[in-house]
């Protein structure tokens, strides 16, 4: 079999309704429709072309998405699309641009911090964009430590207005999406100075260029900050440096919802919470972890693809293996696959978390802050890291070919390492994990019940002493058995690092020296959060545990997650409302079955099991250091878990292709030769070959004046 | 303390002579004198100015590596350079380019597989640069699998001619270096057809362009492959695609050195061992290792200088916390630095390997070959795939600049990342490497007694019993203690693997299913043979292990291998000849106690043994469920290795700086405003931003086109 036979030929094998299987990825029948219409839309659609974004030079590159995201807002004013729709179509267009910033940072930034009056003042300007706003917080010396940024905001009383000034070359803005170039107004955040004191860092609504021509204003300094990695990746995005001098702003530009400076230069609290900026980091992180998904999602689309079409060694009746047959690409494979789908549903999981947070703050409910806030920030850290190691892995999968931009791979990963970084450096929030894990653990002691994700923490005693059962290979398919062995090493971890803390007389000399192995307890925490999916497949394992969810998350929300009243997990047949979702991801296979009853999605729940099986035991398997110097698990059962492992990937192997069909991914989208739907993978590589700009003349440019020379031996008097 | 006042007072705190130590890195004084030589050529010539490169076009990019390639081999030629110095000033120039393939592969393959008369005729063309070649191995469908090309080569008996052909659109040859745009000649191997009859994949020399104008030669179709992984990197390279149409060659250019086919057509074998190709990849492999060593430290010096001058967060008087004090970031640093270290003997080591085994073949002793073989390619996977993955772990450690092309780590681990898949993809070649050790282990029990690098193994029954003595952090600091850890814990492995093999009926079914836990004990074993480079630490720890030298590498050797005659190792004073440098990586600190004598090089051993320890310790840790699984150290010592490890980061830091100095790297070389030696990096960070092509003009192109007709609310009627 060849070529263009392979993948039907795969397809033919699977085990489960593919359809169905989308409407769960997808999160909702609704959901699914939306993205489905966008996704082919942006596809069909010529304007949106982008396989020759990576041979082109950076000018020609950001005029193309000047014009891409321009026509996107046209054709999103013209066809009236919804809010949910635009997002979808800016998705699918798939290049950073100065509209991700407007949509994503300012028009937010205005909505959770400015005053009612700044919000009817400047949302509607940017709601058409007839303004282009950007979000100007990192500098050149400052990222993580945002109380350190230098720019300054000084009160003057005489005129009312506030100088903004960058008294240092590091103060300069660095960074900030859509700056360099397009952005006519940015929230800059600066040092508030009232009367020669200082007031914490704020944000200021600051027009940065002239609507008449576009040129900077007087005492305004910006450009773009130059190449970064990667060709076409985020070389569309023009990041910019921006340096004040003594630019002075009216003082109804200052966000002052929270924080008001009056005309007198004083500051005075309003009754609004600050911790409402918490709220701000949920969704927004929210947002992250649903973009590892839809990241990661597409790398392993391409990799699996590519693995089935690609034949390599071994024989037999004169046809070589495909790769993806091979063990040790399954083992490295479908690891990646069972995450994205795991990171699918944590993101969704995330949607519920950021509501909930919501509606608590607005009812001046704070206890769960810090819980949410800990938790956001490890799975932001952990779906991103993870996720940009699994674009590169996929790209290794694919062999030599992976490194050609046609397979999508390159310019996936050059786009994606930011997410890293950015919202929050990786190690750093691991950091700020294993502080509260550390301060969760030393309250235990005092009576205070650790909450949500840390509840398990409440049972310490327990999973100190808890031995595990598995005795066979398929003990290991028990999710009470996964589980336990995830909070027990978690849990152990914890109490160790708290009383290596313990020997230390100044606590934050102890956090210091130890953190490298906190930032380990912090890892265990939150993978075991992801694995926690799993928990309530099939059926609860001990009473405490529907505790936990509703000490956790109160009684009302337990209605629908799974534990109390099912029927109102789905309104109408064939919808899937924002809170089945939810529940599919708390309480993982209970919706799936009742999916199951409401579409012909028969072998769905197989194989999301089967997934999270992989996931989970994965994870084990690359962590078994932890488990076992906690002695949560034996060698003998480490070895079980990896038979169980290799049972698994049989398992799905007959299913992978329909598994990546499963995000209904366009050609587009996939922007990869190899990850084509059709698998017609080398005649469009050697076709998308003669693209190169270097092809357009059979001689090269630059013959004459190097290579004949040298050939002919007169380079001496040559001049190059 | 500001920008270029931090790293000359870093300096000022180093404990070890940087000089005796840059002696130590390159080699010997001669290695030193030379690179120091061809670093500031290349540096100090405005004609190899790389430092625009991310920014270039691809035609630009290209025509620019033309001219450089070009001037190179012009300045070779005018200043006389030995072959070793051209070596250097190519690997300082640090542009891949069609020359490393003429240099590194077409005339090593004409050399290795020519005959004598092939080598009288061809090689002084090549030595000129009359002709320009490069090696058309891989085809669009295969890479790995050589055995499984497609491209065929019929000899015509009427016309004493071979005809090259592509018979399928797979067999396209497809990735060659220079063959794209520049190559005049090329080694194509080929599928050998004579009377009907296969004889293999052979290598043919086949002219491929005009000498007069460049044109492909009829029947011949090439161009570019397309755009490669990153911005400049390796796009500098012309990888070609390459098409026959039944193409006729003399039969005389066939490489006849070890299979010669007559005016008949007759396949006749000749004198010349068949084995003599393992040599070859010895050589390259050993060159690979090389490699990453130099991109490595490369990266480690960026991220190392970097972190001493960024601060973040943790004011003490007002000034914040260098981040390089940060445990979070010492605990990822300073193993890439140990690994940088450690990278480098193991590839002196290579060498020493490589002129043993050419010395054996000639000798027509094959003996030592399988394990030479699955040596190399064991180390070439090991320090490639953690080369690539350190480079990245560098750039992220650089924080959001870190991202910046500017950094110069965007484009390092764009050139780099191939090294994991040519010349063997390497989960390819650990499969090897695991087929080789349980094939040795099988034979363990008739009395084959395993050599070189695997004679571990023949202690086996020693190894599955012995129980790890450490007791305190200070006893991780025996070389004996720590050998044994690892010696036992890839024994063990390799037994418990082989026992699960021994369940199979079919070996064959065995290995595929079992392949990724194989693939793990050769990871094992080849950390092993990295560690082992510890063993001569100050002191025999068993007469048997001088035993098993001997036996590995026969008695000659021994003289200068630190076992026997200590005078052998050095020549003369201040010269340290090769095998001086191989008893470096061998006898480790035995060799750097001499070196002592010889200069001032007071600390250099201190170092040394604490970033050999920093490898071992940190590979002990990442890898600890495989120590603990097989029993080979307890939960408690793996605590006291973390408790050791961070007491040698304590040791380090102060020394970190002049650790990387001593890699005698040129800003030129090192390409990164983040890695400069002079610390400065905000100012030129700054600089660097407006060299962009978008700063050409303050308002950017497409500004009338689409960004003010969007702000102007005119998009109605725009054409877009």
């Amino acid at each position: 079999m060849e070529g263009v036979d392979i993948l039907p030929h795969e397809r033919s094998k699977t085990q489960f309704d593919v359809d169905a299987m989308k409407i769960v990825w997808a999160g909702s029948r609704h959901a699914f429709e939306v993205s489905d219409r966008m996704a082919r839309l942006v596809a069909s659609d010529p304007a949106f072309q982008k396989d020759n974004r990576t041979r082109q030079g950076r000018k020609e590159l950001f005029k193309n998405t000047l014009r891409k995201a321009t026509y996107a807002w046209k054709r999103i004013v013209e066809l009236r699309l919804t809010e949910e729709e635009a997002g979808r179509l800016r998705f699918f267009v798939d290049e950073p641009a100065f509209t991700d910033l407007h949509w994503g940072m300012f028009i937010p930034a205005i909505k959770g911090q400015g005053t009612e009056e700044q919000q009817q003042k400047w949302l509607p300007l940017a709601y058409k964009m007839q303004i282009i706003g950007c979000y100007a917080q990192t500098e050149l010396g400052h990222g993580s430590n945002v109380q350190g940024l230098e720019t300054t905001a000084t009160f003057d009383p005489y005129k009312d207005e506030f100088i903004i000034h960058s008294p240092t070359l590091t103060s300069s803005k660095w960074w900030p999406g859509g700056l360099g170039k397009v952005a006519t107004h940015a929230i800059v955040y600066a040092r508030l100075i009232t009367n020669g004191e200082e007031h914490g860092v704020h944000g200021f609504i600051v027009q940065l260029r002239s609507l008449d021509d576009h040129m900077p204003l007087p005492g305004i300094t910006i450009g773009d900050i130059g190449m970064k990695f990667g060709n076409g990746a985020y070389n569309t995005m023009d990041n910019g440096v921006l340096t004040f001098d003594h630019f002075r702003i009216p003082r109804n530009q200052m966000l002052m919802r929270v924080l008001q400076v009056t005309r007198e230069g004083k500051c005075v609290q309003s009754s609004v919470p600050r911790q409402l900026i918490y709220g701000t980091m949920v969704f927004v992180r929210q947002t992250i972890v649903a973009d590892a998904s839809s990241a990661l999602s597409r790398a392993v689309c391409i990799a699996t693809r590519y693995s089935a079409v690609r034949r390599q060694f071994g024989s037999q009746d004169g046809v070589e293996t495909q790769v993806i047959d091979y063990k040790t690409q399954q083992n490295r494979l479908f690891p990646l696959l069972a995450s994205a789908y795991a990171f699918r549903f944590v993101g969704e999981w995330l949607k519920w978390l950021y509501t909930d947070v919501t509606q608590r703050l607005q009812a001046n409910d704070f206890s769960t802050l810090p819980e949410a806030h800990a938790c956001t920030a490890g799975l932001k850290s952990l779906t991103t890291t993870a996720t940009a190691d699994a674009i590169e892995e996929c790209r290794k999968l694919c062999g030599g070919h992976g490194y050609l931009c046609a397979s999508g791979l390159p310019e996936l990963f050059a786009v994606y390492v930011p997410a890293c970084t950015y919202e929050g450096d990786n190690v750093v929030l691991l950091l700020q994990v294993a502080r509260f894990l550390v301060k969760t653990a030393s309250q235990l002691g005092s009576g205070k019940k650790p909450t949500g994700t840390t509840a398990y923490l409440g049972r310490v005693q327990d999973l100190m002493q808890c031995r595990c059962e598995v005795q066979t290979a398929e003990d290991w398919l028990k999710p009470s058995v996964m589980l336990e062995a995830f909070e027990a090493r978690s849990a152990r971890m914890c109490v160790d690092r708290a009383q290596n803390l313990s020997k230390f007389a100044n606590p934050e000399d102890g956090f210091a020296e130890l953190s490298a192995d906190l930032v380990e307890v912090a890892v265990a925490h939150c993978q075991l959060i992801v694995v926690s999916k799993l928990r309530y497949m099939g059926r609860f394992r001990r009473g405490h545990e529907a505790q936990d969810l509703v000490s956790s998350y109160g009684t009302k929300s337990m209605s629908w997650i799974g534990c109390g009243n099912h029927e109102a997990t789905t309104n109408e047949p064939n919808t899937y409302t924002f809170e089945t979702i939810s529940a599919l991801s708390i309480s993982g296979v209970w919706f799936i079955e009742k999916l199951q009853q409401d579409i012909p999605g028969n072998g769905v729940k197989q194989q999301l099991q089967s997934l999270c099986y992989i996931y989970a035991l994965n994870l084990l398997h690359k962590h078994l250091g932890d488990f076992l110097s906690t002695g949560c698990i034996t060698p003998k059962q480490a070895s079980l878990a990896n038979d169980q492992l290799r049972s698994l990937y049989s398992q799905i192997r007959p299913n992978a292709i329909a598994l990546v069909d499963a995000f209904n991914y366009t050609d587009h989208y996939l922007g990869s030769v190899l990850g084509r739907y059709d698998g017609n993978v080398y005649p469009k590589l050697y076709e998308e070959a003669w693209k190169d700009p270097l092809n357009d003349s059979v001689v090269p440019d630059g013959y004459n004046e190097y290579i004949r020379p040298m050939l002919k031996q007169q380079l001496r008097n040559a001049r190059l």
